[in-house]
């Protein structure tokens, strides 16, 4: 028999997420396969903030991204040591009688596969085609992204660095802020727990901002607003200082900002542009090949942390994407 | 002599506008004009809400658009009866000395020259670039429009119902209510004076919203942006309800709704459209040739009640574009 673990949702977050809201499971799986079948076994599991956001049925199996090698085959299409992407959720392993609907893990040659967790995955596309199509940067544009140092904000403002943009970043520790600008080149960056937000975007911006990316929400979100030059942009792509509250929205509504300099305000998500994912893959594989896009994982290991490395999404206990290696 | 008129903006606006912010003065110009000096005699006034937005310097003459009729002229490029469009403002009379500056009013046709004022003139071209291109309609989308009976929102409304749309629009008045629904074909409507928005929209559409253009701005934004369905678009054209307070921007960030619902939020401008304008103006024409745009207008008698007519658009006095006959 194999024996998979799993983290089951077992009791409807309130607040913060805690150990509490989940149950470690075990489950025994046949040893010998029937023709056609495979097992998958999970090499590396993603922990995103959108888990808090859209939970599971209460008594699932927590949802999620994985990298998994194929460890048994009775599918000739699919043999041992096959590296496939699935949305299997937190769990060590799958048996699939249907091996068609697999994934295989793309080409990333020297690359680690966990970045079809990150940087070629779900978070890079999310950055890419969310930051182009939603912020609409031109050159001379000053750009600000906040959660820089997370999965999302590190790419969004590389790829602003590309497209010749200024780049602000905020983050949650000086060490964060100064792997930002000495390693990924932003012009500026503050910690964001020691300096106000309004003090610092006229510290950094004076001229003010023209694109926006908000993996932040909340009040943050209005200050920023009213910093937008006419006909900024702004990407709404997150809300992890709300998704832990019962009541969010707060700040007001940045209104006259909005009608006075013609500014666009625009919910993006990842799913909008399935269509043009290959293209996306392929740009973002280019620009990290040239060294043009670095990334940073934090990896947590051992199956049994994988509460512990969600929560900590939310405490800001990760740079860059986290990774649990089972 | 010519006795010119003019209203002079004499005292800064706080709250709303009063009969105290204005003095009306006189000037003498010239009877015998020099040669290419054209004179030029106001025919119809416009008095529109972003007067009380964007004020002149104090000690000037109030800005706004006028149909004027030339009444005196040395420039055989400009004879006498010729009719011009033109930015001189709350003034009965103009001189002229480049009269190449001045711009032709359309061939209307049979249509009122007024109308070069309103559906055929800044407010029409706001409402057509600014629902088509703000909120991008779809024929089996559902449209709210606020101030609906107003010199923009009614053009708003019929456009939507040309785009074969589901219309729903507020207005002040039952009067104003009845005439939306039975003289320009509203889907649905109601009086924002005697029906809370909240359930006004669940009454009124119960499938949610797609498209939103926003005269009136305030909590009431906020209140529609949740009724939004999935990417919904608003467009920001104004915010009549915030003007005269010393602060608006009241209502709370809708930011849940714009980032589950992947919602568009856009101020919208007519100056950003200047290009397309002769294209706007040649649609709407043919539109209101064959009755699929009807218009109405509030015609204010008398140059000395232009005040009262400006202060009446605050308090919903007209129906329709508000025009001034001096």
């Amino acid at each position: 028999m194999v024996l998979c673990k799993k983290w089951i949702y077992a009791k409807t977050f309130t607040g913060a997420p805690e150990a509490g809201n989940f149950t470690l499971e075990t489950e025994e799986l046949p040893d010998q396969l029937k023709h056609g079948e495979v097992l998958c076994e999970a090499v590396f599991l993603s922990v995103d903030p959108y888990m808090r956001l859209f939970p599971v049925p209460v008594g699932s199996v927590m949802m999620g991204e994985q990298v998994a090698r194929i460890s048994k085959s009775e599918n000739t299409d699919y043999p041992v040591g096959t590296y496939v992407k699935t949305m299997d959720g937190w769990k060590t392993h799958t048996l699939y009688s249907d091996a068609s609907k697999l994934t295989k893990v793309q080409d990333l040659g020297d690359l680690p596969k966990s970045l079809a967790l990150g940087a070629l995955g779900l978070p890079g596309l999310t950055a890419y085609f969310g930051f182009l199509e939603g912020c609409c940067p031109k050159s001379t544009d000053t750009v600000f992204v906040n959660s820089a140092a997370g999965a999302v904000g590190m790419i969004v403002g590389q790829i602003a660095k590309i497209k010749g943009c200024k780049v602000v970043g905020s983050a949650g520790s000086d060490e964060k802020c100064k792997w930002l600008k000495e390693s990924l080149g932003f012009d500026e960056v503050f910690n964001y727990k020691t300096k106000p937000l309004e003090a610092a975007l006229n510290d950094h911006a004076p001229n003010g901002l023209d694109c926006f990316f908000d993996n932040v929400g909340g009040e943050d979100t209005t200050i920023v607003i009213k910093h937008m030059n006419k006909y900024g942009r702004t990407a709404i792509c997150g809300a992890i200082s709300q998704y832990n509250k019962s009541k969010g929205d707060k700040g007001e509504l940045p209104y006259s900002p909005i009608l006075m300099n013609l500014l666009r305000v625009e919910g993006i998500q990842i799913m909008n542009y399935v269509q043009k994912w290959p293209e996306g893959l392929k740009q973002m594989s280019q620009w990290i090949n040239e060294g043009k896009i670095k990334y940073k994982e934090t990896v947590t290991e051992g199956f049994e942390n994988m509460v512990s490395a969600f929560i900590g999404l939310f405490s800001g206990q990760h740079v860059g994407k986290a990774i649990v290696k089972p």
